[in-house]
């Protein structure tokens, strides 16, 4: 897609650091690292989240990312690892090519994946629950 | 495995809010949420982490998290949607069966999937990812 930064670094057309390349995926350092390692996996087809990922790609994504982890763990030598894909710019995405960060963690480190514990009302998650499944097929 | 709680949910061992069932996966909805909604995603058979995720199952996992992430859209009109699977108590992992969570964002809300941004030295980023790159067949 014209003017996506990340259509113009798998193409190659701008440079990144390389970690992987297959047919389907460049995989390349996060130049605003979270942590040292901290890789993102592309999608070389333009798909701007999860909403519009196909399906023969979604099923490539996590077979990339188990090599990707394995690698990263093994040079590093991390204690843990984060895999996070961001939908929309409520839930913290800025590059709208759908893009899975592998973020490299150690025990005591200052990166923060938390979130704030909610709680639901007696019934309400079954409640909640059964209206939710109703849109899957 | 003998005393997994995500063995016993997928199990029906434990009573959960469930939102998709499959061969493969049950997806509940979180007890302790980040937001109303907040799902995982749980393979029915027990894998630590992504490090131990065999490769069928690996394949499926987005084909699902497509299918859920758009319920929960369709459903509660969340502006936003982060996945995040944690590897490791490092990364914030409590239950060592692997799970996906799908957690609805709003602009404005108060969850936080934030990072310390980092830097690389000149070269630095590409000397390592050609470190990396070497662990991956």
């Amino acid at each position: 897609m014209e003017n996506c930064i990340f259509c113009k670094i798998t193409a190659g057309e701008i440079p990144s650091s390389v970690i992987y390349e297959d047919d389907d995926f460049k995989v390349i350092l996060d130049i605003a690292p979270a942590a040292k390692g901290h890789a993102i996996i592309l999608p070389k087809k333009h798909f701007a989240d999860i909403f519009e990922l196909d399906e023969d790609t979604a099923k490539k994504v996590l077979v990339v990312a188990k090599k990707v982890a394995a690698a990263l763990k093994k040079e590093l030598n991390c204690d843990g690892l984060n895999l996070l894909q961001n939908n929309g710019q409520a839930a913290g995405q800025s590059v709208f090519h759908i893009h899975f960060h592998l973020i490299p963690r150690y025990h005591g480190d200052n990166v923060k994946v938390p979130w704030t514990t909610g709680k639901y009302e007696d019934g309400e998650a079954k409640e909640l629950a059964e209206r939710i499944a109703k849109h899957i097929n």
